[in-house]
């Protein structure tokens, strides 16, 4: 697992031991495999090493707000091809790489695997696209079995605390005013241990090629900003309409998750409503600076 | 000019010298740039050194039949994702890459850009679409001007041996039967010389994303054999249907070329028996083993 610190890493790895995998982490910062992926030699060493048969590849360039638009989506496209070769040099069988919702044309709606076109807005969903495109013709010359898993809107414990949940939370909780968009696009929100979950039974599984990882239901911001304020109190201070929206931000955007429940056997466990107050817990149990800091240094 | 030692990078860089430009060739093997651009240290080392505010991306691995389906298609494509960063961080302006008819899908008969779907059969066509993907959004963020051109079946002097027209020169020459296909593929050759020009104009002009360069004709593999044939002498060596097809080749494939005529202005200026002719004198006039090695050497 790469990117076993972050986010989605740290959770998946542990849905994965719970497969029984034998799982090896890698992560930029600590743990028995530090290694950085933008490093060719520690991407040979690494995987030399460890000599995997499965990879879920969850590593990238995630830094809020710049990850849209950063040459960094050059280095990671770069650095994850690399490890791809080395994964399928050192015998490899089964590799899960991780797409974005963010490949798909924005007017999307919802968006179904090998239908819905692929037209990304931005670098980011662009050079997901293109490591897709790329890996897939590879995985079939050289005898791997791939699954690309789209990840949509996920949320929980330990995401970045500028993005939208965490943020809401943290403002409201201070008791200060929330600047938002108009809030009125449309998502698909899926708790963070959910995806996780989805990605361990992707990885043990057999699907082949893209599939969504999404919730299936569409949540408007601004519906998902007054759930939070629901639970936390001071819905007043949600400002909508107080800033623009990203420029080619999709209308709606939500995953159509006919493969997932029918070929991976997923179902989400946790509702919308229980996960957004298991989140709002982990936050408020931070002290309001701690938090920031301590998620920053993931 | 990358590639610059090489079938179409020796007559595109003397079509930008002729056009005025200051050309700096990077070759492997000789000249005064030589450079492995799969070593990302000689790829930093030569763009700083040379600074180019135009660059013509052609060098890829080439090696007959092997180029379809090779990993080294992966190390091509983070080579020149790799090129492209440096040249962007060292104040490059325009771009021009080259991608190839294999980008487009097997039964896009006349292939017009935006248009005729994009879904490559093979990890070589894979490769250079996900470079396309992923350069087209890093040129729109980072202010490149950027051509991506698409050549479909070249020939000419200093092709590889292995290759059609080579081949079947070089075979009837030698008074040797020749195995063909069925011959019945419809496919759009241009002499390199003109693909060369094209390329130029590309590169000092303005246009911008995918444009094809081809001849807009189509010509079947039996009907090119033929006329070689009918120049050199022995058609009765040639022996259609003696081998299969490649897998997934596309029964027609003809390079629309209306963005090459409206925008670049360029017209082939050379007819396919003429240039047929200049090939085969250009093979004839090398002794039958040494034509093989210089060739392989370049």
């Amino acid at each position: 697992v790469t990117g076993a610190g972050g986010f989605v890493g740290r959770p998946a790895a542990d849905c994965l031991r719970a497969l029984g995998f034998d799982v090896h982490g890698v992560s930029r910062r600590r743990g028995p495999l530090v290694a950085d992926l933008l490093n060719p030699a520690d991407v040979e060493r690494i995987v030399a090493t460890v000599r995997p048969t499965h990879l879920l590849h969850l590593a990238w360039y995630t830094d809020y707000e710049h990850f849209w638009r950063s040459p960094e989506n050059l280095r990671w496209l770069e650095a994850s091809l690399h490890l791809v070769r080395a994964f399928a040099a050192n015998g490899g069988r089964r590799l899960v790489m991780v797409g974005s919702c963010a490949e798909y044309a924005s007017d999307g709606g919802v968006c179904v695997e090998n239908q819905t076109p692929l037209a990304p807005a931005t670098l980011y969903g662009a050079s997901k696209h293109a490591l897709h495109v790329a890996v897939s013709a590879f995985a079939r010359t050289a005898g791997l079995s791939l699954a690309w898993a789209r990840l949509f809107n996920l949320f929980g414990p330990a995401e970045q605390p500028a993005r939208l949940v965490p943020m809401v939370i943290r403002r409201l909780s201070q008791l200060e005013p929330v600047a938002c968009s108009d809030g009125l696009q449309v998502r698909d929100y899926l708790p963070v241990e959910d995806a996780a979950r989805a990605l361990a039974l992707i990885v043990g599984g057999e699907i082949d090629g893209a599939v969504n990882v999404g919730s299936g239901t569409g949540t408007s911001v601004r519906d998902l900003a007054e759930r939070i304020a629901a639970l936390v109190g001071s819905p007043e201070l949600l400002r909508f309409g107080a800033l623009p929206r990203r420029p080619g931000e999709p209308d709606v955007q939500v995953a159509g998750i006919e493969r997932l429940t029918r070929e991976v056997r997923f179902t989400p466990a946790i509702t919308l409503e229980t996960a957004l107050a298991q989140t709002i817990s982990w936050w408020l149990s931070r002290a309001p600076e701690s938090d920031l800091t301590s998620a920053l240094r993931r």
